[in-house]
């Protein structure tokens, strides 16, 4: 089940790149649950292509189609398949260097794995293209969670080295969809949408950095001490192609902190036990605390860059250099965004599940 | 099943830091490894504590006990039952502040999600005792991984914001071990103990960093798209208590890469495939390439302090002041060194099951 | 993940009997396994409704159709999603009888569980037809199996009370396929078709037993103490609906045995360890012994008759009558012979595949 | 995870006939249950040996002791373990025919599977004394119960072929632990017991059928379509030794009755939708219908039997003799009724965690 993901609500991933379709299936969402192709389309929406110089001109339109599991408006319990056909495929692109290593991806491990039998347009299954079914789920995910009052909201907070500056949830919330960066620092995005076109127009890419917010989350989540909330989440995110680091809390930075510095004094705050500080970012001991829950991934600048590369010729094992057409997103970060904001959702979902808060029939 | 992990070599972890024991339930397990007790031992005795400054006073001598699944000293496929006894465990010091949260500590999300019925003895499960039980585990996915030639070496890269050079592999794992600290790197080594005990000194507490490597593994292991080998490890890793970030390769510097910097060249090397550089620190596509598995988790502070702190009586619900008493490691990171080479070697045993590598007899 | 069954090999159904489609996604295939949409259809076309009396008159000809996870003709490793479109559809049949309870149907209990939400049409989640997507599935586990020698036959044994005499392997995999009923004793077959007539005459319905028979499988297969393969078997052959019993071997009959009658003598066969006899059914301490694994399931009559019924209108609470209408297999017995086949040969896989047995990549 | 089994109450089994001790870890219990040995210690006196003729004479008095999960008499949320360390061992009586395969029991396919390295004392890891784990288990599933009302009693139902008469659950209840064999018809119960001791005479040995009936269960539990309430209780219940088949309500005998005669007919009972027989065994579309959950199990007769055997040496591969010498129970049946009811007690318990009936603290 290396396809699927979560223990109550299970999503499972399936299609290509250039095969015919890219899908998932939600096992687990309780029933009575409104949701409409519209509700779904609005997120798929939000992953497109936006920035010109940020992302692929891939012009295909993708439209969400729900397959099994609504009925009459309303989940009914049963798995609920969604779809994206493809349409706008040039696998012709891709026949070229097939044999060619591109550097970055995961052609190679793909062929180890799978014996060259795996579908190398495009990237096939590794590629970012699948995060659209992921997505679809995570629009099933954000419906269920706002029966519990539960907001996410992810942004880029750098791009390219360029860094956002800090922002309370609320500024957060209103900006960051004001730009195709999903960056709520307006003069912040700016440069960086002026970093990723220099980039472009090098034939580079870049990458950046995401922070998620989950707002409005309960204390009591989580599964001490494996099935934990830090861990899974970092798992599922780690799942998005180009994340190569994540971090909650103050992270990283909370290695070079003392124990005065970063432990979160607790304060009673309208009746409610909160903390004056969020140096945890929302979890302790793997369950939530109640405060936001603050995670931060690390994705890596785009693999495909125009610039020549030195590889390996698997077929003839020689070592070559590689040119790589076709369109390519100079930054995948503002893309990721949604995928991130997605995968939180789902796996916060499964949790309030596995708590009970959210019951069987929504009604 | 929260407190077990791995798909077809799963631990489980019981017991509690004041309780009778701690202990591991190993399921999965290849029949015909060699086991036996010292072999357990002889890990159990790394996770000591050993700088005097760095670690706590509890005198317990550890011994790790074989219950089930070893038979004339070899594996027999059964559920392998190891444990240590608890025996110097003085709870009346925790009995006094029970009330008091402890901030940094899991008391409060334990207590919201357990509804106070929790161990709250010693930090009970949430305990970083109970890794003892992760590190005994540890040994035998060593022993198995030592069957394809697969070397697993952590240490200390950073603490209190004392940095180690970088250091080549071999470098690393002849120096790890020479200090109580496992930093492989004596000059560094000796100011991160100075750094520690000036935070003794001060009543406060350190984190820092762990890198794991994990040389000689195979290209071809992981399960993408979920199971994937560094969303696997990423889960493992977080369990460990007061981890809060995990970065691969390049990790969050990789974000502020260019894709030309960031990718790394393929090259034929020995006649095989490798890279020139590894800034994908071993992983593409979540499957391994063939390169040491690089891997670093950033290490909070310890929360148990003893200067004073803002928190609430959870019974009273007032705020109140909490002075900690008790023993307690002033920085975790030298310890946690060796549950971070267990954990991996636990995920790594566990792909190579999946992928086959390591049969279901050990002849 | 209820609707998603094995460990390695992997199935995940969706889809309802009067919603647009039936599928299966099947995750943990390896790869490099050839496989068509005939070969899927083929299987598909032996579910088809045959006998004229025992078998529904839905007019639709299910057309297998691969959505993913195959490319050049083979399977790629990647999930492989199957589906057939649902084109006859009567729905306005059972918008009449929607608010009674049919007897013997999942109405009730499905109305309990996701409270009104569910998929009524055609018994919606819970009708046979979903066992379409298995059967799909059982097709490319087929092809796996073949690849190791395994082959699989399931027959009707019994049906309305009529029982096929006892007959050897071979003679029952020559003739379970040559009449509709899948029954190797043409004469019994005969009897039974007269007696579903007659059943067809009444308004009434039959059951029955069908035997399933596993050839060539290697002794070594099944997880004790809880993944044995005895139980697994089991949990899946009970998914298959109107299945009430399964039992191995000699099964309830071994109760009334002795144990000098019931235990089979280890002897040397072509220089291998066999039994002579086969009570056991190829299954000791819940792994494979190199006999042919046996199983029996009873099947209960079509709960779907056109007589009328004492029920319960849930809308209005009150004692009612029902009288189905619309097309009902008389006796499913026949069609759920290819089923079980399916559900024998995805569990099989799985074992296979945990053992090591088939490669992660076939050449 | 093949030793464990539940989804969010999982039981891990770990231990051996002949080794230190049978164990058991029960995750994912809530937090709050009252819990104490002497809870444990009673179902594991129920499975005692105590007709004389029909059990084993090992003269060891199993003592249950609580080692993690349970603080100040209440269960914590965190991992119970359970042991019963072994006494009375006479693991010499087993090596004499150590490379003799005993007809019926798992050690040629124990043999094939761990390749020689399998504990083979007393059957090791085979022995029906594990299931002293799993009845440990199900003291604390059964008292998890109670706090929503469900109550399970087993009983035997026929042995060596005498069968008990049908009595309604009251008497049932009251009546089945009168007698060592567990059986509520007292007459039966004294022809079983002599026929158990003809064979015990003849050095034969009996099999038999329990029933198991879980009352009170609320409509509803079951996660269709493969996680169903019967295949999941199947699974568990062929994870006893020597269960050879499982049938719900009618079971095999369903596939000998019309539709009109197995169909239970709703109606209104006490205002609640009940049906007038139960023909179904409280389960529809794998999900609970609220009436009585029967299931029927067939036990064979003890493969251990003093007889003279033909078996083959597995050593020198030639056939030989076997006498099997030692203590064994002649019929199984009765000490079995209590691991059946430990092992519905678990499955129930899971599924009504899952289904959110019983909440995560117990109050």
């Amino acid at each position: 089940m290396a396809n699927s993901i979560g223990k109550i609500l299970t999503i499972t991933s399936f299609g290509e790149s250039h095969g015919r379709l890219v899908g998932i299936v939600i096992d687990g969402c309780p029933a009575g649950l409104p949701v409409t192709e519209a509700d779904i389309q609005k997120e798929l929406d939000r992953r497109k292509p936006g920035a010109s110089a940020a992302s692929t001109a891939r012009a295909e339109e993708d439209r969400a189609e729900i397959l099994s599991g609504i009925f009459n408006g309303h989940t009914t319990g049963a798995p609920i398949c969604l779809v994206v056909w493809n349409k706008d495929v040039k696998s012709g692109d891709y026949d070229k260097t097939k044999k060619l290593l591109r550097p970055g991806h995961a052609d190679f491990t793909s062929y180890v794995k799978y014996g060259g039998f795996g579908d190398y347009r495009g990237g096939g299954r590794f590629s970012g293209r699948i995060t659209a079914g992921w997505v679809m789920a995570g629009a099933v995910a954000h419906k269920l969670l706002d029966t519990i009052g539960v907001e996410i909201v992810a942004h880029s907070i750098e791009i390219g080295g360029i860094t956002a500056r800090s922002m309370d949830f609320n500024t957060i919330r209103q900006n960051a969809d004001a730009n195709p960066l999903h960056c709520a620092d307006k003069e912040a995005a700016a440069k960086m949408l002026a970093a990723i076109e220099t980039a472009a127009g090098e034939g580079d890419s870049l990458g950046g950095i995401i922070e998620g917010i989950a707002a409005g989350l309960p204390a009591g989540l989580g599964e001490p001490v494996f099935d934990n909330l830090d861990g899974e989440m970092a798992k599922a995110l780690f799942a998005i192609p180009a994340v190569k680091g994540v971090e909650f809390g103050a992270g990283f930075g909370a290695a070079r902190m003392k124990g005065t510095q970063n432990n979160d004094p607790f304060i009673i705050k309208d009746g409610e036990i909160a903390t004056a500080s969020n140096n945890a970012g929302g979890v302790l001991g793997g369950i939530s605390n109640g405060m936001p829950l603050v995670v931060r991934v690390a994705v890596k600048p785009t693999p495909s860059i125009s610039q020549k590369q030195q590889t390996v010729d698997i077929e003839n094992m020689t070592e070559a250099d590689i040119k790589i057409e076709g369109r390519h997103d100079v930054c995948i970060v503002p893309r990721a965004v949604v995928v991130v904001e997605a995968m939180m959702a789902i796996v916060l979902c499964d949790f309030a599940l596995r708590a009970g808060l959210i019951p069987g029939v929504i009604k």
